[in-house]
């Protein structure tokens, strides 16, 4: 017999990879600025301090570091973890805490838990590309929420929830991946209140938090939640390492909670234990504020410098002025289409990720994605420039 | 509104987790002595050796471990596996190669690739428990096929095949968990056979393959297969640390081993660097002989004093003799209830696993697991004993 996709099961046959993998593969060449990752700075990463804490928690825990541990987590950094989610509005005890693969792991299990095959989800559109292959995955029926600069319209989804009866809503309500929006205090109140009053679990994905540069810390949806329908996921990828792989999700429904202990208990048993101790040695000695700061500084001024980039653009460019993050979203005048933009940028040798990706239903060709993170000045700089002249030229 | 059970998905609303994590829960009484886990041995892990390499590693590729890796694997690793896995029978190259969160993960993408809703799947019967939840998490039809003291017998296999058009066959088949038994040669080719002439996927899990105390090693199933219809599945858990969760699987077939990757991206993004490059490290150093063979050594032992042990066991009791692994499976006289022995069992301070729970469809309520790994030899002897007098005492 001869293997073919129609062995696959049926929802993961239209599911060929993201987009953004494709594009990944064409910045290794030589003098290309890129604009189109995700990833945090090289400078932001600390090899020999990672180094120094695998030490002295392998010695400090010994074997019991090395043997199985439990899947609900390693009860050090699921403090540890409490107390640093807990610092910026989110309602969380030790308990609650479920440490996962980074924040895609906690909504994976969470889709796992929830879902069943044509089940209605609503979600931002634009929204994180990766969130839209996972729903795909477990055959969720995408629902777009229409949002503006202060992120879902809130009357809109409630019009969306009572047509549609979803059963999860994906929301990123800071610094959003990929606009840099930030969800407004009084919708985070709305949004949780709506949560209740229609039985709507809301994943709340917020890797980017602490990434402020200006503006108000705001409380999560999921502070305003009083009966558990919030789920809140955190990631330690974008303030210690990506590399390590640890996350957390305050999931303070315990039944829930349990559920998705057990789709991870399938998934990876559990997730490794000296990771999960390196990230709690980090926060324990009290490294993270210092280490904020000082990437937050950097990510401010680079964020700066694209934001003036822009002057470089044609007339007609409208872009957000996000307050954090990693990203900054951009629309080019009505017509422009930045798939074919990116075509001849990347002849130019300066890449970004057109923003049709991360509509779930396609669309808005003339939109882009811009990340500063992993560019210092003088190339962010000379990347806006050269990609200014490129868009006129095709304008 | 309030959160029911009705709110999960279908297929995960009877599941509620291992029956084995509940009685894990007992064990932490003070002077139990535990024959019911699955666990290395603590004298077989290395926390120093451990230390060191995740610091030589740590210098060595600096902040590239701790960026976002590749959703494929970090690529020395993958070299370094496939170099593992091919002294002993495995056909693979390091592209075949996907690093997976422990064995566990392996499976739990390829169900995803490839199970529809009420798919049939076969298995051994009794199998792995966490195979069968996760069987079970994708709401897979699951077929026991019958086995004997050489494992799956092939000729029944075949007949299952040709009644339920099962699109996967899920076998362990080296020291077999639960219960220590090895596939023979034959079996093994014919089962290769099996899959290329019906086209059934095999998922070959083999975690226990290098803990062989005697006998010779035996070539994969993987290693019979010319179609790439096998998906083998190691780990290094048993040989080097659970904790560290790493696992490797060989994909031949480049459709199917592209579809996990996608399905592993949505799941976690990537394994971590760290972990990867420190297993890479231990076997690049040539640490693994060396250390298989001390382990194997004291765990030999450690078998033959169980072996030794079911001289306490009243008459008519059987058990299994194993080349290997860390399981003896025993069946008491008929009629006795190993669930029953149980709960005296632990009263008395000795604990294993009934063997019922391995069973897909229960039933076989004179069976039990026993770990002989973590206990050594005095505490074997002691525990035997007790062990037998509790049952001789219910029988």
């Amino acid at each position: 017999m001869i293997f073919t996709e129609e062995m696959f099961a049926r929802h993961m046959r239209p599911i060929n990879g993201s987009a953004i993998r494709e594009i990944f593969k064409l910045l290794a060449k030589p003098g290309m600025i890129s604009f189109a990752g995700g990833n945090p700075s090289n400078t932001a990463l600390e090899p020999q301090v990672i180094a120094g804490l695998a030490g002295e928690v392998l010695e400090q825990y010994g074997t019991a570091l090395l043997q199985y541990g439990a899947t609900d987590g390693f009860n050090p950094f699921r403090e540890s973890a409490a107390e640093f989610l807990g610092t910026c509005g989110v309602n969380c005890t030790a308990e609650d805490i479920l440490p996962t693969q980074g924040g895609t792991q906690a909504f994976d299990v969470l889709l796992k838990a929830l879902v069943d095959p044509g089940d209605a989800m609503l979600c931002e559109s634009p929204t994180f590309l990766g969130a839209i292959q996972a729903m795909r995955e477990y055959n969720a029926k995408l629902i777009s929420m229409p949002t503006d600069e202060n992120g879902v319209i809130v009357e809109a989804a409630e019009e969306l929830i009572k047509q549609y009866h979803p059963k999860l809503m994906y929301v990123i309500p800071t610094f959003q991946n990929p606009t840099g929006i930030t969800l407004s205090l009084e919708r985070r109140k709305a949004l949780a209140a709506l949560a209740s009053k229609y039985g709507v679990v809301i994943a709340e994905d917020d890797p980017y938090r602490d990434l402020r540069y200006s503006g108000e810390e705001l409380p999560s949806i999921q502070s305003f939640d009083e009966e558990g329908w919030v789920v809140y996921m955190s990631s330690f990828s974008k303030y210690v390492a990506p590399g390590l792989r640890v996350g957390a999700a305050a999931i303070k429904n315990p039944l829930l909670r349990r559920k998705m202990v057990i789709g991870k208990q399938s998934a990876d048993t559990h997730s490794p234990l000296l990771n999960q101790a390196i990230v709690d040695a980090y926060l324990r000695k009290g490294m993270m504020p210092g280490h904020l700061a000082r990437i937050c500084g950097d990510y401010r001024e680079q964020l700066n410098a694209m934001l003036d980039g822009f002057k470089f653009f044609p007339e007609g460019t409208v872009h957000t002025v996000p307050q954090g993050g990693l990203f900054v979203w951009a629309a080019l005048p009505e017509g422009m289409d930045a798939m074919k933009v990116f075509e001849r940028a990347v002849e130019n040798n300066v890449a970004f990720v057109p923003g049709t990706h991360f509509y779930p239903d396609g669309g808005h060709l003339n939109t882009l994605r811009l990340n500063f993170s992993m560019s210092d000045i003088p190339t962010i700089n000379r990347g806006m420039e050269r990609l200014g002249e490129v868009i006129r030229a095709e304008g």
